[in-house]
């Protein structure tokens, strides 16, 4: 029988659903899985969309996770400010084999002080504020960095989720499971970065962001400081 | 103010979760997009991984769907049989402006006779089954036939969403969505397709679709049988 292995998503509201369910279906697959979505209480959690998501278990009573993996979204700003989410996610993430984000949900991570000189990724747009948690900020869809696996913006998740895959369950099962989910990308635009999009996209999606991430910035200061006076 | 326009998901039992949460995060992001979850009955729908969807609406109480869209997974082959979710899927598809499928959601919409002599694509393990249901398979990854837009496997509806949503608000919209979502795919290895996957790995994945196929081909069959007594 193969050995179990405890995936846990930490579940708030307004998280990005994509960042969650990408690498869900991957990792879900993964032989011997078990996957637990944790929140805060058992009622479904709101997404950013019109998916409400009924949690599994609470962070009270979550199994010891293998993986832990944090997605992101706007409901990261109080998610950060969390005390359950927070301390759960310090002692999971003390403990557990992978400590991992997709998108924004690695500010997650680095509140609870988990990326403290780990290099690591997000969303592009929040990119430079990785060094403000004590990470090293790489350009890159998918980063790992000994145990800890991060991911860029929302659908880096499934990219991300591959890697893990194979790091956990090998090439020849991650490629596998590749065929089985038909991942063979074809985007019909080339937009999907900032270097790669019209300036028109930059343009709207940079106005999209910028008062979101006035508001994300406080709440990460303000995350940041009381991690300093409750250590 | 933005038309509204009532995006209208069909849930059912064990359906692949990512057919659905993939186009969910590029469409429900139109401008105007009402997003309907449409099941059965208002209990969370099961699907292939940990994830229960909460429908937004019955089958009976849905409002009339500008796009109708249909996810896939081994469900499809209960989803086929059931009177009430192919009464509905007759019924919108003959009236939407947006007729649609991911993966083998296109055989509920070819048993509700909706593909009848249209081009059309599906997971590529299912490719050959389309002319059963007096579609034109084309072996693409998104294909668009007048108002009908099929997507290939899984992850493939993340193509046909952005397609899809250039189409109804322009490719400067999607353009922007893609930059948001940081959709640059990246996958890490390149084996995501049957004619570019690991000899072992195409072998692991037709030994696992193998007894699948045979089940869906007695379902599919019974469904097209009833279609000709009850059209």
């Amino acid at each position: 029988m193969a050995e179990r292995i405890a995936v846990v998503f930490v579940l708030f509201p307004n998280l990005t659903q994509l960042d969650f369910t990408g690498p869900l279906q991957v990792l879900s697959r993964l032989p011997g899985a078990d996957v637990h979505l944790a929140a805060k209480t058992l009622d479904p959690v709101p997404t950013d969309a019109a998916l409400n998501i009924p949690p599994t278990c609470t962070f009270a009573d979550c199994p010891p996770a293998d993986v832990l993996c944090v997605p992101g979204g706007f409901g990261v700003d109080e998610a950060m400010l969390d005390k359950d989410l927070m301390e759960f996610v310090r002692r999971e993430g003390a403990r557990a084999r992978y400590v991992t984000s997709v998108c924004t949900g690695a500010f997650v991570l680095g509140a609870a002080g988990l990326l403290k000189g780990k290099r690591a990724t997000t969303h592009w747009a929040y990119h430079d504020a990785l060094a403000d948690v004590g990470a090293v900020p790489v350009r890159a869809r998918v980063v790992r960095d000994g145990n800890v696996f991060t991911g860029g913006g929302v659908t880096a998740g499934i990219d991300f989720a591959f890697t893990l895959a194979a790091e956990i369950a090998g090439e020849d099962f991650a490629s596998a499971v590749q065929l089985g989910l038909e991942y063979d990308p074809a985007p019909p635009f080339d937009a999907g970065s900032p270097d790669k999009a019209p300036p028109d996209a930059l343009e709207a999606m940079t106005k999209r962001y910028a008062p979101r991430f006035t508001a994300f910035r406080a709440a990460l200061s303000r995350a940041l400081s009381r991690a300093m006076t409750n250590p």
